[in-house]
């Protein structure tokens, strides 16, 4: 057997990175050089978010190479769709323990399926040996001002959520149980590859007050939204949009916690002024993904759940420490 | 004594890093939300260039705080440098083995001094649990198609280098021994606090056919600069532009070789044609950190360093492996 070499920082990017990028008259230069060179079209501002996930924080130890690709780059496409842009570029710092070949390959299958997806051209990266993780900054576009930050709630406004918050805790937690079956597949999935709803948040900037993606949890996140407006909310736990699968496996009560506390759900949390909220249901009509009005944001500080009229409580586990924060 | 507590992400940020970023009215929306928002003058093409660096492999355990947070930055707006661009924003990335706010104070205001430097605003950041390690992605700018790419040196074009090669590594190595005085304080420095030719980069795109910056070792870089260009080039170990802090600590022959093959040194290594050389000898009119003209670009592949007349042979312990790969 020929011992397996390592690869040289050069080989590693010319191997899995320096593929054509999906053609964008906008990359003048890409990677290879010093830094990359890009023409942001006249008429549009520049949105930038960065992401950093570590094995061990962000995915358990054993996640497969495709999914971690693939997650590094959700979770900041995630940013861009929570600020209704448009996808452009993105650069990653990846820090490998070794550079192993096959897991480089699933890696670049991960990261290469969704930036294709979306067009996004990577345009810059580096790689550091160090313990398994990856920082990746995104770049995106809105129409001069046209974009949704998480501050603009209002008394009055409906609060939703896009798809079902809950799937991908239960996915990660079911990862080293030997269960099997349809809906535990599912959940799973949820939680390997997460969907940027970057559609949906080109369309909800048109009539969102406020907007940010569920990365800590449902709850954790709509606090930070009504805290960073002002403002507070009565939400009921009975519309919460629990998906078959959750119900299937983790049963109704414990669902809601997940739903709750869960996190990992890059899901879009957003507020609509009661004015537009007929144009919201003709803009989601359609969605695979679901939309759910989870209440209505109030003058009076603090987030308030109810279930049949009557005060909700659960245990909030959400893990706050820096070390598990993400945006 | 109060036992040290332990900071949330939320309070890294706002403590260290939501500082008034220097005042940018092309920023539009920094820290804080899911992304930033920026508006690239128009005229400008975006330049993005990302570095990532760590504990035990680009700086050795025990750097000071400061120096870290600079070296970050420092290294990455050392890339836009190459370019000839004009440095903007940057988003940061942090992995952090614990959240020591002493250690944060020393890191942001070594960042943050070399941004205010150059106006750079962070717009963006993450912070992880993990080894000591960051990430930082920089955005600049250039007027259209006006960044210098490695690639474009052709044969009779002289080969340049700024500054005194070898001094940071010869300060790397110093870091850990009991030797004083002002060359070896000065030679420390070097290594610490590395600064990024911006000033001098800009001025360089209007003469260079090719640049890059030097970081991974004189001869290494130039290698790399030559091989992208499709040349080779005769180069005079006589004109290597060794420090007297560097010949007082090392002596001229121990000098050379750090020089060449030191890396950590973040000057800029250029070709220029022979029309433009005496536009170069006026730019560089009363610039502090001087240049040096190394030799001439040959049609011939390969790189030859001579010494009077005579071939100079030096073992190249450059190490390439992906671990300590630097851009």
């Amino acid at each position: 057997m020929t011992p397996r070499r390592e690869l040289t920082e050069a080989e590693i990017i010319t191997r899995f990175f320096a593929h054509p990028a999906p053609r964008r008259r906008d990359l003048l230069l890409g990677i290879g050089d010093d830094a990359a060179v890009t023409r942001l079209a006249a008429g549009y501002d520049l949105v930038t978010a960065v992401d950093a996930v570590f094995e061990g924080v962000h995915f358990p130890r054993g996640t497969p190479a495709q999914a971690v690709g693939h997650r590094c780059l959700a979770v900041n496409l995630s940013d861009l769709a929570a600020m209704g842009a448009e996808p452009l570029w993105a650069t990653l710092a990846l820090a490998l323990p070794a550079a192993d070949a096959r897991w480089l390959g699933g890696f670049a299958r991960g990261f290469g399926a969704l930036a294709d997806a979306w067009r996004v051209a990577l345009i810059g990266g580096d790689t550091v040996r160090g313990p398994l993780g990856m920082s990746v900054t995104v770049h995106g576009r809105v129409r001069p001002g046209r974009f949704v930050q998480r501050c603009g709630a209002r008394p009055g406004d409906g609060l939703y959520v896009t798809g079902n918050p809950g799937d991908a805790v239960a996915g990660r937690l079911l990862l080293d149980q030997p269960r099997r079956g349809s809906a535990v597949a599912a959940l799973r999935r949820r939680f390997l590859y997460p969907e940027p709803r970057l559609r949906e948040g080109r369309l909800l900037a048109r009539v969102a007050s406020a907007m940010l993606d569920v990365s800590d949890g449902l709850h954790d996140d709509a606090g930070k939204l009504l805290a960073a407006s002002g403002v507070g909310a009565d939400l009921d736990v009975g519309q919460l949009p629990l998906s078959t699968a959750l119900r299937a496996v983790a049963g109704e009560e414990r669902g809601r916690v997940l739903a709750l506390t869960g996190g990992d759900d890059y899901e879009l949390l957003f507020t609509v002024p009661a004015r537009h909220e007929r144009l919201l249901a003709r803009l989601v009509r359609g969605w695979s993904c679901g939309v759910a009005r989870l209440g209505t944001v109030s003058g009076r500080q603090g987030l308030r759940w109810r279930l049949d009229g009557r005060r909700f409580g659960f245990a909030d586990r959400t893990y706050r420490h820096f070390a598990a924060g993400r945006r």
